[in-house]
């Protein structure tokens, strides 16, 4: 067979061994807590428990820029989940967002707590309760759920494709690099079509779909994740790089990208650049230890 | 190094090759309209441009249930995209999504037609629109559009991780199956849970939360998707199973999965079966070749 097949799945699949790669201990194939953690509860409406990767800024973000606009029932707690020291599994975590990822949301202002997990509708239920970056009319509402939801739909294969294949995996494999940076190139040239004629994402006004899309492609053509910059090629995305700018130069998204971070952390921003340098440096060896061959 | 590096990334990528595998030749790095095409319009409110793929199942799914409500402003003409065949790169299809995916829907009974992209979003249109599926007041509002978000975010890991190099990929590669079936399994398990406790995945009632992740979550555990069952061990997710079986007997469920469907496209739901069929015998001819050997 010219194809070279070279593995063979089971019948069955079985977890036989801890994960690989700099995450794979953490990766597990059952849900569920994994230890009694209560979360500690601060005194303002609102409690955020996450951490500064993409997904944890996003709501970071809007609760700066709802700050911003004066609301005084959008304040909160901010309480660092280390989510490479596996924290996201404990008891108290899980009850609010079953599926252990960052960021999850407490509204203690309620007669009865309400939670929200994923950022996508975290960033729904803070919009639609304080009026603000989720237009109430059509057209501008469906455009920016319409955006909203390609991110949520969309940056799983940068951060849980790219990003894993070309940073976190245990070795490089040419075939799964080549299949999501090819999509993430997709990616960016629909937003940077989208940017060549309108101001933000969903149209003339900031909304919550900048406030998504910014922490991961936003800093993405910035050279900020995954030290992709120059594999990517992203100074072709220029109108991104416009957007990026104005986006970043917001002092709600200064402030709010830097909420839990934790530089020592797998998933945190400073973490990645570190990540990034570390492969630089790699790459450096190997083309050298190529060379002498 | 013990670690065996065998692909060394460019330090810049580029698009040498056409794509591999069974879905690689319709793969670009690049977004916009590869061609001119107009895009049919019926007599309908609603406008439908689709395949029956489980994104595409979860909006045909709404409209059935809405007609089953009696909602005339409901009433929709649905177009077929065949996405095997390019469809969604034509230019009015890419004017409604410029992100060239299935659904995509144009509501024409507003003065101004709206566009609405991404299936998440049309559901939340819809559901808002008719005041159906979505509740209006919390918790149950942000309960439902968590389990949506859930959706949105977790089936990329499924359908652009899992099936990919389960079903597609031109060779079967150990890391990146076990990776996406950890991933899918832990998926399964946080559903299972939730499942445990109540009847629905928001709650006590149907919402769209339900029939964003049926198409994809409840035809994986029935055997429906990526022939995969047995290699999941699908039968442990007893919870997911009486949920998927309760959601399937819906009259508009019936009907709707089956709209837009084109059996000899890949992506359809009838083609995934004849793939496992594939799988199947690509399976026993393997292992006959193996005990040979």
């Amino acid at each position: 067979m010219s194809d070279g097949i070279e593995y063979l799945p089971p019948r069955v699949w079985t977890w036989e061994k801890p994960g690989r790669g700099s995450l794979g201990s953490i990766n597990r194939p059952v849900a569920g807590p994994t230890h009694k953690a209560e979360l500690p509860v601060g005194k303002h409406p609102l409690q955020l428990y996450s951490q500064a990767t993409p997904n944890g800024q996003k709501v970071a973000i809007m609760l700066e820029e709802l700050r911003e606009l004066g609301h005084s029932g959008a304040r909160y707690d901010a309480w660092l989940i280390k989510i490479g020291e596996g924290e996201q599994f404990g008891s108290g975590f899980v009850g609010i967002n079953p599926n252990s990822k960052i960021p999850a949301l407490m509204d203690r202002s309620a007669p009865t707590p309400i939670r929200i997990f994923e950022s996508g509708a975290i960033l729904v239920y803070l919009a639609e309760k304080f009026g603000a970056f989720l237009p109430e009319y059509h057209p501008a509402r469906a455009e920016t759920l319409s955006w909203l939801c390609w991110q949520t739909g969309s940056a799983p294969l940068l951060g849980g494709g790219f990003g894993h294949f070309y940073v976190y995996a245990p070795n490089k494999q040419e075939y799964p690099i080549d299949r999501y940076t090819m999509e993430v190139k997709r990616q960016l040239d629909v937003l940077d079509r989208r940017l060549a004629d309108s101001d933000f994402v969903a149209g003339p006004s900031y909304t919550i779909a900048d406030m998504a899309i910014w922490p991961w492609y936003g800093q993405l053509v910035k050279g900020c994740l995954y030290g992709a910059a120059e594999f990517l090629s992203v100074h072709q995305y220029k109108n991104v790089i416009r957007w990026a700018d104005q986006v970043s130069a917001r002092p709600a998204v200064r402030r709010g990208r830097q909420i839990n971070d934790a530089p020592e952390t797998p998933g945190s921003i400073l973490h990645q650049r570190h990540i990034a340098a570390i492969r630089l440096r790699y790459r450096h060896a190997t083309e050298a230890h190529r060379k002498r061959q």
